[in-house]
């Protein structure tokens, strides 16, 4: 299963693609942040994010996509910017039908390092060791949109039973996923280092984030 | 010049398009609104819209596209729908090339009213006579972005310099047209007397929101 995910941003957008074998293995297809400078008009800097996420999804054709779900919780430019940014990239998946899902940060911190409150190094190190990699992504912010991609697959998409666009409102999504970390394939002996790292990271998450929600943010 | 106005939202999005006369005669050529329930997806509703602006974009070629700005003051997920479906409304014109100006609720009531706190009845009633109606425009949402298309023409638009989209980040726009209200055609004897009403209300536009600025909001 291939999945895209959209860290959204007019600064800095991050846009990641994994590919997720049925056992797990998460490989890097690949990543980028693109973005805008404050000086440009608003209307060139949803452009360019438009131009890149379209370009990523022709290229790559994820299965899914997956952007990362924000709160107005400051009451900001920078968060009406990221919306605007948001609904430009559900838009272009949605145009080609591609189910779109939202995950939380606190989602994408719990299900890549247990810990629902994590910081960005520690997201960075788990993002890293799930995806094989040499060393840390770069640019440093498209850690970000890979754990998230990440996250997506792990919490749904590779049930079967996708996560179809419907289920942006479903608030008990999370919850429905209660026989993932038994599914077959995770624990075989041939499980590399990464996974057993995952799958342990896993059971912290579903034990910290599993009754979280997806239409919540208390942790937040 | 035709413009094409977009009040957003993810239940109820207005598109009007007015066709402005150098004399400042102002034509309805088309509005609706449209919109989805909330049982729906973010990426469905985000859809929506993104199909019927790019329609009516394509139907209608407007010279330029205003969007009304509005401001996260409420941390409601309704404003990050309204910003979600904003930003699909921009991008939208943006990969068609077409100019894209934000005006504030604010600049816009005063606009076609006279004033910055005018109430909805007012801007229709306004509405209804600049555009020679024989009757409110429908479905009552419209107004708005009526009085979006008709504003933008009227605070810069018919200059012949435009409203470019450099312009959206520049918080002296506004004050940018002193001599707006003194332009040829605008007091010819042959002014109708909605014309006479508009006029009139730009005056007091000019007073109440001249010093507004494109970037502010104060007044909000």
């Amino acid at each position: 299963m291939r999945v895209l995910g959209v860290d959204p941003g007019l600064t800095r957008c991050g846009i990641a693609v994994v590919d997720v074998a049925p056992n797990r293995t998460a490989t890097l297809v690949g990543v980028t942040v693109v973005g805008t400078g404050a000086e440009q008009s608003l209307d060139r800097r949803l452009l360019a994010i438009d131009e890149a996420v379209n370009e990523w999804l022709d290229r790559h054709s994820p299965d899914h996509v997956a952007v990362e779900r924000m709160f107005a919780q400051h009451n900001t430019p920078t968060v009406m910017g990221t919306a605007q940014a948001s609904g430009v990239a559900i838009a272009a998946a949605a145009r080609r039908g591609i189910p779109v899902a939202l995950h939380t940060p606190s989602e994408i911190k719990a299900a890549v390092t247990g810990s629902g409150t994590a910081g960005k190094e520690q997201v960075t190190s788990m993002v890293t060791r799930i995806l094989r990699l040499g060393e840390p992504p770069r640019p440093a912010d498209a850690a970000d949109a890979l754990a998230l991609a990440i996250t997506h697959a792990w919490r749904g998409g590779l049930m079967g039973r996708g996560l179809e666009t419907g289920n942006l409102t479903s608030p008990q999504r999370a919850s429905s996923f209660p026989t993932a970390a038994g599914s077959p394939g995770a624990r075989g002996s041939s499980a590399t280092a990464a996974q057993r790292v995952w799958l342990a990271a896993e059971q912290r998450s579903r034990g910290a984030g599993g009754s979280q929600g997806w239409g919540g943010g208390s942790r937040t």
